[in-house]
């Protein structure tokens, strides 16, 4: 998944736009973030499942960026004073703390658009066709919006001080995380004009893969030491959040995850081609150690 | 243009989904805000375009939704504290008085989404076509985003405090106000099929439309009374505010109304059918008492 890495941080840079006139700092704060280092797991997994329908990744590079806009644009708004309130991300000051909140807000906002104008474009729309333009550009806005991603971080709200309760972490979960790693995954395929069980199969390993990655996320916080993890332990029991440790205990959340891969690997079937990366990956990310 | 409101206002609400898992107070915030009473006139103005380039407006519905989803997110983001900090919108409070900064904030992301999940849905690109569906949802992301709208309303953030100047008054108002109106016009026309004069042509309406506008607005600011204009005047002195009248005066102010206004009505000479109902709109709109 590494092979995709610098084509998608050219392509990302080569979205930035020149400002025109006096909107110098909204573009600074939006490249900013998106500029911050990152795995580019989810525009990686978009050009994976491209390939993976036997397509071309530089047609789905377009779709790719506009996962990581809506991606980054969401940790802009999450750190903002009103809802995490937090001062670093990705061991750099977050959007706010340089920019201030009002730029910070906006430049989340324009990412959202960004990601639209980007999928849109005249370049992008030749590549897949519009149809399948059209309906990857939906998937990722279903998928990131009211019942989606921005609805997760609702339940994420609303479910504080509340007893901790397996059903609604796991619905956090699935609309917060795993629904953007369902769009990513899905576009590729509809990218590279796959079939509907294509798209549905691509959505379960997504949806396996993105609650398997929360519930190690947990099982860390308690197993590992900070220096491995590189990010302090221990602070989903000082935050009284609710985990899937605390829940149902380590060793059935290892056996959860262990399921969840499963699913994932199982999932690849449909699929033609050699579908090992993609199978390591998921496996991979269950075995991760921070 | 009054004979859309009924429609609009039925779509809009047809788009409001059932909550399936504790985002209902999102779900309600983001209602809230799109229910508030309003004149719904960028919707109107795709409606009326769709029309006039011989489109059915049932077709552009969808497109002008959106273009109201847009709106309504901008006036939520730009109410929030961080922003103008505005308890009261449309008389009403406003969203984040009611529901709290964080889903406030949420809502305004959400309806952006759900401005896409609109245009790019089966229904709509089945009545357009999908060429002409990912067309029009990239002008509206195009005009909002970071060059348009958004942009807009950073260049009010960044001149606050600064020396006023007409140019940047005036690129101000053109991103932040008329963007959106020529995103609305031009939608109506690419959802008809229009030929690409035809739609420039709207964007040359708007543009002008949007402009004068404005100007109408600093005026009556000075020249209208609390009771006629049903909100207090003077209260652009009293913040400060950069505006055409300090800059211009009130005379040459209403020259340039009355130069944009015939901009706006030479701009529809272009089309075929009666377009009486769109010059009497610009003429109306500088002609406006409150």
């Amino acid at each position: 998944m590494k092979r995709y890495l610098s084509m998608i941080n050219s392509a990302l840079e080569a979205c930035i736009p020149d400002g025109n006139f006096g909107e110098q700092k909204l573009i600074d704060s939006a490249a900013y973030s998106l500029r911050l280092p990152g795995k580019r797991v989810r525009p990686a997994l978009t050009l994976a499942f491209c390939e993976l329908c036997g397509g071309e990744a530089q047609k789905a590079l377009p779709f790719a960026c506009a996962v990581e806009m809506i991606h980054t644009y969401s940790l802009i708004h999450d750190d903002l004073p009103c809802m995490d309130d937090d001062d670093y991300r990705r061991g750099q000051a977050s959007n706010h703390k340089v920019y201030g909140e009002d730029i910070a807000l906006l430049a989340g906002d324009a990412l959202q658009s960004m990601a639209y104008t980007t999928m849109l474009s005249d370049t992008a729309v030749k590549a897949v066709g519009a149809e399948n333009a059209a309906r990857a550009a939906r998937v990722l806005a279903e998928k990131s919006g009211l019942l989606g991603m921005v609805g997760g971080q609702t339940i994420d709200i609303m479910s504080e001080g509340k007893e901790p309760n397996l059903d609604t972490l796991t619905v956090m979960d699935e609309k917060k995380t795993a629904c953007l790693i369902e769009a990513a995954c899905m576009m590729g395929c509809i990218c590279a004009g796959a079939d509907d069980a294509k798209v549905a199969a691509a959505e379960r390993y997504a949806h396996a893969v993105g609650l398997a990655f929360q519930i190690v996320d947990d099982i860390l916080d308690v197993t590992s030491t900070t220096d491995e993890l590189g990010k302090p332990v221990g602070s989903d029991t000082d935050n009284e959040k609710s985990t899937y440790v605390a829940l149902l205990g380590i060793d059935r959340c290892r056996r959860t995850v262990d399921e969840l891969t499963a699913q994932a690997v199982d999932a690849l079937a449909v699929f033609d081609c050699d579908t090992k990366e993609l199978a390591d990956f998921a496996v991979a990310l269950a075995n991760r150690k921070k």
